[in-house]
């Protein structure tokens, strides 16, 4: 039950600093993309170091399915998980809706992810692509084995920072089906009918990311 | 004593210096949101590296509080390192207000915490939650069972950095009550009628992350 | 052959998401110098604490050329590196290729490294200059006896990010044979006549560095 | 006569990377006052983690003026570094002057230290309580008993930052005696005026930082 209130408040901070980082903070006229990319990146790290030493941080139900699948996680915390980082992607983009009303400013942007420029086949290429980078990362950097167990968070977030530096420009960078689910569902419009790309490109680039752990890296040796 | 003056410097460093970088740096069209951000984070990198050997380098009366109800100090240097907070922030905001003298531009921008949009519902909003977060890594990674104490003072300093991407557009980003003392007596007006939202939210923020850090992570088992 | 892997990997993280940033993210006037540099030095970060368990990721013939020089991989390694090295970075820029036809834009830019201002002679002297500072760090912060294991993928990706924000201006900052390779061939022009200073500047200033290393730093003691 | 060299290397890369970064990235109005802060930090950190593990890697008069009060090298040292931090400076602002005649441009700008809206006195602050920042976090984190041996280098880089977030709107930022002359030297003008504000307040804000870091935080017990 700890593990399930530790992801839930470390993805409500993701979700909530991360969107609220970009849309109060002008998008890219105003705190660019190096700001947008470093806010998401020290989510993590804010994470990773404070409820991180509960439930490990996964704040991404992609990152908890590469964990399952490399066996480090039960069936049963994998369910914990995903409940957790949804519930806590809602409280944050609802938290942001709340800030958004009590502004008065009328948008429609809750930082969800869209497609800009690319189309499905592209924003899929990047995120799987992306995805692949990031969880590959989080798999060895955390492994018994390969890991830097004191300097795991600081990794993963900066290679979270990394990732936004390309995806931003083309699909906001989502890389997590719980990240993207939550504004999408408050935000509707081509954010929903766009949503299953977000879903699945990043939960195919975290599969791939576990086995290439395992077997090019040893991750799970 | 020495913790008395070690505070003292250390919350001069942050104010003196996160303030003129946001003065001094041209503010959001400037330095930016980026800049900002970064300078207030590594004024704790600075401090928690050389006076945080002598006092912890709280640098904050909401630290402080959060780390007596978590019995890691005592009444009596509570007392200490708060007077000696506000001392630092009043001789850092003195200085800024004399080399702005030096330069003799006419302004009344002593990088004082404002209501930017948002009200004061919306303002307390926002100090209390991302004062939380900043507080929950700094009991967690400072802690004798979860902590970090070879990075604490870095992830903590990227964490403060993390909270002004969100903070700075929306109120200028307190998360300190002597960081906000200072610059509002001096400066007077807004910020001295707003000042009560950036003295109770974040030690509301604080006191709620001492009690989940205690109580959900375990801080000090 | 898990190096082989392991160097394409990380070579394709490289350029792939260094080149991307800079296409993608509008070069100059978009992300600017600071958000490209730090995102070609991330690609280090990600990859070291990655693929680099398997390979020490070098991710550049002039690195390889470092150490093969130390006597730190063999010669059969240096070529299977390099060959490793060259097609990642063609998958990568092929993968930027990509991305720009779903796009659809009419554009020659694939982040090729091209003289800005300089001729030839000031192109060379910076290259070299600047890839000497590189794998001085390089061959410093691995080594057995002066180096900094846990912290060397951080510390280099840094300098790489250093690099750049002298050199993006200037050359588009390679340091790397391959990073320059791959774009000039497939982008052609002016990239492709002047690819022998990509080449042979980086290849000269880890050369310099390795000895430098090895008889003033005594990284091979 | 390592050490001379060591000093000598690590010198050049931080006049010459960081000026060359403020020059050739446009200035405020191109790489940004970020940009530059971190190109300036970065230097150290390259230098620390190379050279440096041959002679500290001061890289400045000021900072080995203060490893000199605390007894930490001797006053033959202190010759040779000073000596070989000056040569270093005035080979980088050399290569700097290089790579401007090779574009051809016409400028007067080196990178050159000038007081910027303040007068002396203002400059002579700034410059002393930046400099006493930046030295008291080397004197700490080096210290035998309050350091951080492995993360001091990245520390101190951070430190240099963050000072330069203030210090470059005022006077382009110094804190090493250095660094200033050979630009001064080489652009003469209003730069060589100004000097000896730069050699002067870099040295007391070291010396205060030597004896507070000695008596208050106790870095040579």
């Amino acid at each position: 039950m700890k593990k399930f209130f530790a992801e839930l408040i470390g993805t409500f901070i993701l979700v909530f600093v991360g969107t609220s980082a970009a849309v109060f903070g002008g998008g890219l006229a105003g705190i660019g993309i190096t700001g947008i990319a470093l806010a998401f990146g020290l989510t993590i790290v804010a994470s990773a170091y404070s409820i991180g030493t509960v439930s490990g941080a996964h704040l991404n139900p992609a990152v908890s399915i590469a964990m399952f699948i490399n066996k480090r996680i039960s069936s049963k915390d994998l369910l914990i998980y995903i409940c957790a980082q949804i519930v806590g992607a809602f409280l944050g983009t609802l938290a942001l809706e709340g800030l958004i009303a009590n502004i008065g400013v009328v948008t429609d942007n809750l930082g969800q992810n869209l497609f800009n420029g690319v189309d499905a086949a592209g924003a899929f290429l990047v995120e799987t692509i992306l995805t692949f980078i990031f969880v590959l990362v989080i798999v060895t950097v955390t492994s018994a084995k390969k890991g830097n167990a004191k300097l795991a968070g600081l990794i993963i977030g900066l290679t979270l920072t990394l990732i936004h530096f390309v995806g931003i420009p083309l699909t906001g960078m989502s890389a997590n089906p719980a990240r993207s689910l939550a504004p999408a569902v408050l935000a509707g419009g081509d954010a929903l009918s766009q949503l299953w790309v977000f879903i699945l490109a990043p939960i195919l680039g975290a599969v791939l990311a576990a086995l290439v752990g395992r077997y090019l890296i040893g991750t799970e040796d």
